[in-house]
């Protein structure tokens, strides 16, 4: 059920933009009653060497919805990147199972960094970014847990080659931060950034 | 998709009974691969007055396991229960949307805690059992936002009147500590309690 706006307190723009192929930042925004259409931005997602550490994803935000809004100039675009760091490095998507159990090795036992990046363009044009952090702490994995989920599949889309909403859960024992920037879309931070610039939901 | 046992290391009782009707809890454990059957106890859940502050849940949710546990004593059955305290005091189920309200007021702009209980049974006997507290941070809530919430009836069947796992979503800024606890069971403590008395999943 979207959250009703009062007339004259609040206003819907005529049309948002989700610049982003995720099925689960589609569901969380649905989730929180926000209606949206899909553009998923088709820029290459590979990390530049020359951006500063953990700025990576806010980055990787602007240009996507940058991007999208230059076709849709009219929609409020936003934009979303998710990176996953580990001892100050950042982990993406595995390409191999064997990159996914090397990753789940390195995480057992130990805390790691979530970075989402959110971004919000109109014609072209950023009207506000930021990026949130949540620092989760993985249980020490039995090589059989991780063996089972690899073989599993859920970790094949998922930076850091776990889903914290799916049967990655068993990994996570406590998370400090967003949980739903974990899952790729900082709620929270979203809505603070649609009210700075004068957009309430 | 379950983890798979593996022969010699790992071992699956005949049957896992989850003795509570919550759809989130139930659906918690199929995300995280347990299968089970659904047995929900009909105790009474009223908060007696000469169980300590914060052992409510865990006293309660032993009662429940106990319970289905005496019916079923082949089963390995599972108990939970969760509340909201907010300065020292449990929140409980919303009885009418003025209740709703005055509980979102309170929680508005602070943190509370969320304290869920977690109870292993066979024979009728509490074979382990403790709880899980996490501190969940509300952002400032406008009078309309909780209205709009109020008004779209999430708030009924839930402690401290929102679901973090629903549009509630928009409320919370962070978290400290296991997000799946505040949804109502919490995975990782629950494994925990599975692995010390022999049941590895």
């Amino acid at each position: 059920m979207p959250l009703e706006p009062i007339a004259g307190e609040t206003k819907h723009p005529p049309g948002i933009i989700l610049a982003s192929g995720s099925p689960r930042r589609h569901s969380i925004l649905n989730q929180i009653g926000i209606s949206h259409s899909v553009v998923p931005s088709l820029l290459d997602e590979t990390i530049q060497k020359n951006i500063p550490l953990y700025s990576e994803p806010e980055y990787l935000a602007k240009q996507k919805a940058k991007d999208v809004s230059s076709y849709h100039p009219e929609a409020l675009v936003l934009g979303f990147d998710t990176l996953v760091y580990f001892e100050s490095q950042p982990l993406g998507k595995p390409h191999t199972d064997e990159d996914a159990r090397k990753m789940l090795q390195r995480l057992s036992g130990h805390s790691h960094l979530v970075i989402s990046g959110v971004a919000i363009a109109r014609n072209g044009k950023i009207l506000s970014s930021d990026s949130e952090k949540t620092k989760v702490f993985f249980r020490n994995l039995a090589a059989r847990e991780m063996e089972s989920y690899i073989s599993g599949g859920e970790h094949k889309d998922k930076a850091g080659s776990y889903g914290i909403q799916g049967e990655g859960a068993r990994f996570v024992s406590r998370i400090e931060g967003c949980y739903y920037n974990v899952v790729g879309l900082p709620v929270s931070k979203m809505i603070d950034l649609l009210k700075q610039i004068g957009e309430i939901f």
